[in-house]
C-alpha cells in the first residue's frame, strides 16, 4: 500500500521521498529513498505514513524531525488510537491528519479510491491537492481526528459481518447440494435489496420509531430458527447465526418482539 | 400473506376459494368462502398451503380431500421437512409442490414478487399458468422437493446474517457520534462491493483454489480485532463478530491463515 501511495505521489509530479522499514523497497519509484525515517520526514512538508497499525506508527515517527511539518496517519486504527496520535502532534507543534483507505493498493491514485480524512479543517484544505492524488473521492469527515476511524469502523463492522454471511452461505448452499454459481446468482439479487434497507434503519434510528408492520423482532427470531435448524442437521458451524439469535431474544425478552428489527441498533 | 395470494389468484380469473383458520378472513375477496378446510382443497385441482409451517400445514391438510389433487406448500421450513411431506404426498397419490416465497404480502402478483419452485417438472409445468399468477418471476429450482427450501435457508443465512451486521453498523457509528444518515451513505456504497465478491467466493469455492492475494484470513483477523477493540470500548453486544473471529481463528490454527476468506465456506 505504501509503494502505491508514493507512486501516486509521483505520477501527480509531486517531489517524492520514500523510506521503508525493509531497506531497498521503493527504488523502482521515481523517488528519492531516504537512509532513516527522519531524513524522509525533513524532506517534505507533509509526511504520509502507512504501515500495519498505530503502535507500528508511533514506533517509527520522529518528533524533531516532524516538528512544525504535517503528518498524515494512513495506518489502520482505533478511532482512541487516532485520537491519541493527534493530542501528541498538537502537543507537539504537529499538524496532523487521521486518514483511512478504503481501496486496495491497485485503486491508488485511481478514480476509484476512496479515502476518509479527519483532521483540523485547515490543515486538510492546505494539502487537498496532494492527497486527492492518491484517490480522487477524497472525503473530508469532520475535525475530530477519530471520526474517519470511526466511521472505517462501522463500516468494516458491515463489510467483515457480511462477508461471514456470504461464505456461509456457499458453505450451507454447499451442504444441500447447490452449485455456487445457482446460489451466486440469488445472493446478488438479494443483496440489491441492502441500499433500501439501509436507508429504512437509518430512518428508524434516526426517528426513534420503530414498526415491526414487515419485519417484527419475532419473525426475524422464526426465520433464522429455521435455518439454524438446517445449519445444525449439516453440522456446520453456526456460532454467527446463533449470536445473531441470541441478540433477538435479548430484545424479545426486554418486550421488543413486535418492534422492527432496526430496534437492534438502539441500547 | 395468504389473502395476497387469493387475490393474486381471483385477479388473474382464476375461480378461487379460501378457507381461513380464524373463520370470516377471506370474505372481502372475489372468492368462495369454504366451511372447512377439506371443503376448500375439494373446490379445486389445486390447492395452495400457506400457514406459519410445516407443522401447521400438517395439521390443516386433509389427505382424502387431497387425494388426486395437486398440493402447493407455500409454507417456510427447512429442506429436510419439505422432503418429508413430499414423501407423505406420493405416498397418498398427491402431486406435490414446494414454494418459497421471497416477497413481502404487497408485492404477490406483480412483477416483483420473486418464488421458487421444486418438485416434479410435469406438475410445476401444469399448473404454471396459475403459479405466475402468484409473482411473474417464478423459478423452477428442479424435482428435489426440498431444494426450494435449501435456496431459501442459504439466502436467508445471507439476509439475517446481514442484516445484524447492518443495525450493528448503525449502533457503532450511533456510539461513535455519527449520524445514521451519514453512515448509510457510505455503508450503501460498500454493499455495491458485494456483488463482485459474491462471485469472487463462488468461483474459488467452484476451482477450490483460494488465493490470498488481496484479502487472506489473516487480514481479516486484524480487521476484525480493530472492530472489535472499538466495539468493546463502547460496551456494545460483540458476539456475531466476536463469533465471525472465532471462525476465523480455527481457519488459522488449521493453518490457512494465509488463503483467502473464501476458504472459510468450505469444511
Amino acid at each position: 500500500m505504501g509503494h502505491a501511495l508514493a507512486a501516486a505521489c509521483t505520477a501527480a509530479d509531486h517531489p517524492t521521498t520514500v523510506w521503508n522499514r525493509t531497506p531497498g523497497r521503493g527504488a523502482d519509484l521515481d523517488a528519492d529513498v531516504a537512509d532513516t525515517a527522519a531524513e524522509a520526514t525533513t524532506a517534505s512538508p507533509l509526511v504520509l505514513v502507512c504501515v500495519r497499525d498505530y503502535t507500528v506508527a508511533q514506533s517509527i515517527l520522529d518528533v524533531d524531525a516532524l516538528r512544525g511539518r504535517t503528518l498524515v496517519n494512513l495506518s489502520g486504527g482505533a478511532p482512541r488510537e487516532a485520537r491519541a496520535l493527534a493530542a501528541w502532534a498538537r502537543e507537539h507543534d504537529i499538524d496532523y491528519l487521521d486518514a483511512v483507505i478504503m481501496a486496495t493498493p491497485d485503486a491508488i491514485g485511481t478514480p476509484d479510491a476512496a479515502l476518509f480524512f479527519s483532521g483540523p479543517q485547515d490543515v486538510y484544505a492546505k494539502h487537498q491537492a496532494v492527497l486527492t492524488a492518491l484517490g480522487e473521492n477524497g472525503i473530508y469527515l469532520g475535525d475530530d481526528a477519530g471520526r474517519a476511524a470511526g466511521f472505517d469502523a462501522a463500516l468494516q463492522d458491515l463489510f467483515w459481518t457480511a462477508m461471514s454471511g456470504i461464505v456461509h452461505t456457499f458453505a450451507l448452499a454447499t451442504a444441500e447440494g447447490i452449485k455456487p454459481a445457482d446460489i451466486a446468482e440469488h445472493a446478488k439479487a438479494m443483496v440489491g435489496m441492502f441500499p433500501d434497507l439501509i436507508d429504512q434503519v437509518a430512518d428508524q434510528v434516526t426517528t426513534g420509531r420503530f414498526p415491526g408492520d414487515d419485519a417484527a423482532i419475532t419473525t426475524a427470531a422464526a426465520a433464522m430458527d429455521h435455518i439454524l435448524d438446517t445449519v445444525r442437521s449439516h453440522d456446520l458451524d453456526n456460532g454467527v447465526l446463533s449470536a445473531a439469535r441470541a441478540e433477538v431474544q435479548q430484545a424479545i425478552d426486554a418486550g421488543h418482539g413486535s418492534s422492527g428489527y432496526a430496534r437492534l441498533a438502539t441500547r
